[in-house]
């Protein structure tokens, strides 16, 4: 069983009130850790270390664990904790905990270091250690390359079946993952895969070449990181080889990371859909100047975008100090076509983002647009028209619903093309996000709003 | 490697003019065939079985696979296309598919047939078959018991690590992930687990209860699936095994089901957000009248919550039209207060589905964005502020800088605390959609400007 948060919550005051003791009792509480997953201390540790005061105490668990077993803990803390909690380690534990890292993992915190701590653990690490370390940090964050693990089964091509099932057993304890076998010519081009599975029933004898799958799925190291979760996803891969401009085999991308890719490219979608910059961490740990730099740009940009609803209104001026019933039903009208607008656009931006939707799709989805967005016009005139009646006589409520529907209408089609615009000039179509587009339809509203309603009630009047 | 859009759309067009034929070459086509992914295979019909006549080329497509490989490429088209599919083939066939149908996408499959067609191919199934597909199809839609299926290596307790072996290489075609493998007392308990990697380098002769992991994760059958997708994420699981209110095994849920689900629940949320209802299909293939109801709700309920804007503009008809430079200000005001509270909410709604925010968090939260959302209002009075001299002078730029401060702290705070209450109440918190709380800044930022402006405006008349 997993721990609930109540759990957790006990378990961590626990550590803290034994920590506290003068001498605490080491051997009780390494096992009453060895019953806890590393999940579940690397959660309790992140609380700990948030609170300043606690971070020695954090420090003080993760000195009761096992080698393996810290780094596998301090894996599961966000990159700023690991950073306090090196900081205070001495160069010789650090170098200890760094070999027992995934290589995944211990590429991303080897980034974090400064330069005179990373020349210092590089000058302690073995000349092969070495290499594989600065190759995998050197690759751009982002990318498959900066997410992929070195720790593969690499079979070499002619091996039999009895002599890859040896190696197996020999890796199975560094191996990231031992479930999919990468089959490597001599000069390490990957020229094929087989599951655990198929080698487990295979003859022993056979060759590993003559049972192996040949059209492998793989991914460039310089491919994006969300492309590679979704190539993980569509063929429900256990991990994706990922191979350099050579074809050559360079490590592998495990269902597990593929998962967390997603879910943060998610998030970021989800911040970038209400104009809110990509966070370097959960909005609960975020420093808050980051939370505001992150949150002010786009309002600023946008109070100014806002002006030209400002102007239009100034425009009309006259027509509103004629008739200043319509102001009454102006946020009504900018608020109904943003509305519709964000949807349209969130529907475009969340199709493309998951595959569903392709740049091709445009003109179909135009005149779905069109049609939906039509009715749901006509259905909020209806639902709007007897209110106009009630404020403003008969002119108001025509003047309103025609609003409505034009206004429903050229926002639905605007949200919806935005996205594309923005594709096709390589922009993330995720930059069209609710307040962008609701402003930009907040300044036509105000026009075609009063630009209706100056034309109607002129020809009333006369 | 897998295929691209094109590459796609040209195997479309190739197959597509193959059966136009009269007498299309099979063998070839077949060949063809077998080059190509299962996904991908179900990519293409998928967009033949939408464009309606091209249902019988899809067929026929089918027809030149394998059982196992058509049933395969059937699991990956979505509910309303294999069932357009099965509606036409007899009911020998569709046994035989859904024989070689893994068995969660048969009970989801055979949940959408109607009444008759069930109990016609219920009656032809062998008992142990027909009770696990009932058992499979009675779980309710959402639940773990929904997303997982029966097909697990399951090892007896007493077994030998060698007669364990024995048993996953007999289970091995079938079984869904051979991966992961769960010892179950004689009465059906989930006793322990053990990867299939600890498996090949332990002791031929030793038992499996010796050294499998007593501590198993697991889910209850009724459990939401997002959770279940939230426990394989977290403990970066293979496989998640499945128990009833007994402790009795009942399936797992693999980690592509779990990651399918993070994606299809990351997608309602989005949607939820811009408060459009859950899609039961992608945006491009859901028809049209079901897009219009599941947009149309919010936005008419929405068209009322703004009557309240309105309302209060009506309120302070008289200092509107004392000062008629005010209305200027308005979208501007109220636009940038709904950004910023929009921006407060999707964060803590997303921190929520994450798991990265909890109830428990609200208090220090709150404190945060008091400190932040207070930084947004003054960085955007001081935007603001020199616009107000220019249209208004300088008591127009006070209203003005005094709203947008009042505005964004109110708003943000606001959206901030929706979701939490919404919680509280056991409502989805991503109902706290940005529609929704604009709409509601909208109506109290009226409030707010139009009280500052009569306050400071009489005080300076006077």
């Amino acid at each position: 069983m997993s721990l609930n948060d109540e759990a957790l919550e006990t378990l961590k005051t626990e550590l803290l009130d034994a920590f506290n003791d003068e001498a605490p009792n080491k051997d009780a509480l390494t096992e009453r850790l060895s019953e806890i997953r590393s999940a579940d201390i690397g959660e309790i540790l992140e609380e700990m270390i948030e609170e300043d005061e606690a971070l020695n105490t954090a420090i003080g668990v993760l000195n009761l664990l096992s080698d393996e077993r810290s780094a596998n803990v301090l894996g599961y803390l966000p990159g700023d904790s690991q950073l306090e909690v090196v900081g205070k380690l001495p160069d010789g534990q650090v170098l200890t905990l760094l070999e027992e890292m995934s290589s995944d993992e211990r590429a991303d915190l080897f980034n974090l270091l400064d330069e005179d701590r990373r020349e210092a653990l590089l000058r302690r690490m073995a000349h092969r250690e070495r290499e594989d370390l600065k190759r995998l940090a050197s690759y751009e964050e982002g990318t498959a390359g900066a997410i992929m693990t070195s720790d593969y089964v690499a079979i070499a091509s002619g091996m039999t079946v009895s002599q890859a099932l040896m190696r197996v057993r020999q890796t199975a304890p560094d191996a990231e993952t031992v479930y999919q076998l990468y089959i490597l010519a001599s000069d390490g081009q990957l020229i094929g895969t087989m599951s655990l599975r198929q080698l487990m029933v295979a003859r022993p004898g056979a060759l590993v070449d003559d049972i192996m799958i040949k059209d492998v799925i793989s991914t460039m190291v310089d491919e994006a990181q969300e492309e590679v979760a979704r190539v993980v996803a569509r063929y429900d891969l256990i991990a994706l080889p990922v191979i350099d401009a050579d074809n050559r085999m360079v490590g592998i991308v495990t269902h597990d990371d593929a998962m967390d890719v997603a879910e943060s490219e998610a998030t970021e979608d989800f911040h970038k859909g209400m104009s809110i910059g990509a966070l370097e961490d959960g909005v609960s740990r975020v420093p808050l100047w980051s939370l505001y730099r992150k949150r002010v740009m786009w309002l600023v940009l946008l109070v100014f975008a806002n002006l030209f609803s400002g102007a239009g209104i100034a425009y009309f001026e006259d027509t509103i100090a004629a008739e200043v019933a319509l102001v009454f039903f102006l946020p009504l009208l900018i608020g109904s076509g943003g509305n519709a607008g964000a949807q349209a656009a969130t529907l475009m931006v969340r199709g493309m983002a998951t595959g569903d939707v392709g740049v091709k799709d445009w003109s179909k989805l135009l005149g779905r647009e069109l049609l939906v967005a039509g009715s749901l016009g006509l259905t909020m005139a209806l639902a709007v028209a007897p209110i106009g009646v009630m404020r403003g006589g008969e002119a108001v409520a025509m003047v309103v619903s025609l609003s409505m529907v034009t206004i429903v209408l050229f926002g639905s089609l605007l949200g919806m093309c935005l996205p594309f615009v923005l594709e096709r000039f390589k922009i993330d179509p995720a930059t069209a996000s609710a307040p962008l587009v609701t402003t930009l339809i907040d300044a036509s509203g105000v026009v075609i709003y009063f630009s209706i309603a100056s034309a109607i009630l002129t020809s009333v009047a006369t």
